[in-house]
């Protein structure tokens, strides 16, 4: 396990939601990062497929640890805003969130991820997350 | 309590991850939505903040709502696609997401929701939606 | 003419763009901004619309002046990111864009803005605009 | 040239926009699309650099051409919303437009486009546009 994924690892243990989503992360690189979680039926919408929300919600912090990987460490991430794009319905079992760092620049780093089906590996979900890196003092 | 709202309501009470998230719906109105819920342990990030996620979550249904409000009884909506921007940290106790129909075309209904402080009634995030409405057979 | 208004007019008679849009700056107030143009054959797209991107560019630049006239005198403004909706087609012979400030941050600025036909009064384009603030030396 | 070019360069040459932008049509594929222009006064922005309306034009027009690749002959296409990250300043010579198809609903086509910088390959600007297919009757 390299310094940079306990670094991460250790964000990731602090965001309880990771843990209501059943996510893991899955690996981190500098500039990248995936997280994986399963279908459960407590993120489920009236459709019986994942809520938009919840593969937001992991894709996002995807985002942000790929942006926070190219930080110092110390540093923090803020996420300014994102877009998604539902490609396809998430009505699949298991989940992979892709995160990577499109441009990053001292005082915004834009990011893109995708969420996948971990069996068909298809695209369900696109997003472009911008964020704002804060520096240790 | 009118017809419109338990329409709504029967549909909400089928997504799941509105009860992860403690969410109630509050009220309906034809092209417009809000749904209350509070702080809980489960939904924070690493900052101990609401996860821009979850809150992303909630907007999304209320915007969804309010679409699914302007159409035919037996029609469904489809997110195509949201894009949020973080305003505030939601660092306070109980939040209230408010949606409505910015524009509703035959074929697509573009929305626009907020997540506000229910005590400062400052808005922390703001969503634009985007959604495509099944029509019943 | 206040000396706001003097400020930004200097600005926008800067962009070359404006003059190739045909646009006149309209109003500026402390957090708003208002652009005028008419349509003309050269901004057209095929269905003899104006282009989505003219309208894009025009409601960019008064997001742009909507931001800076709230910082101090000798700032800048960056556009970090912006979405639009195309809400109709923009069929119509005069338009007015409008922008003001959704809220303003030390480190980030976010605006929307929409395009009006200025005869009908119906809104043609939404835009949600993030700008970074540059700071006079 | 292959009928494809030959179908959307006849769509292009309706589009005036194209004309005031100075932009060329360099490549049609089934899915893909490229758009080259040069840096001209009059698409100028205040600092000297491309107006960031002025790339998203040319984006735009990049991924509706994209997307009408994969359409039948006598469709159209309509763009319902796109979002730009602006990753660098058009500050250069000469631009390329490339834009290719992310995912082709029936209903929904998802594209995705850039500007580069042709003498550096620099990425300038990043969108994603969402374009709803109109098929011939």
């Amino acid at each position: 396990m390299t310094r940079l994924f306990e670094r991460i690892q250790e964000s990731f243990n602090q965001q309880n939601i990771m843990e209501t989503m059943g996510a893991r992360l899955v690996s981190v690189e500098k500039g990248a990062c995936e997280i994986a979680f399963d279908r459960s039926d407590h993120l489920l919408q009236q459709a019986g497929f994942l809520h938009a929300g919840v593969s937001a919600t992991v894709v996002d912090s995807a985002c942000g640890y790929a942006a926070l990987s190219v930080l110092p460490e110390g540093s923090d991430v803020l996420s300014i805003e994102f877009k998604v794009n539902n490609l396809r319905p998430a009505a699949g079992q298991r989940f992979l969130a892709k995160a990577e760092v499109l441009k990053a620049g001292r005082q915004i780093i834009v990011t893109e991820g995708f969420l996948y089906d971990q069996d068909t590996g298809k695209a369900l979900m696109k997003m472009t997350c911008t964020i704002f890196p804060v520096y240790p003092k």
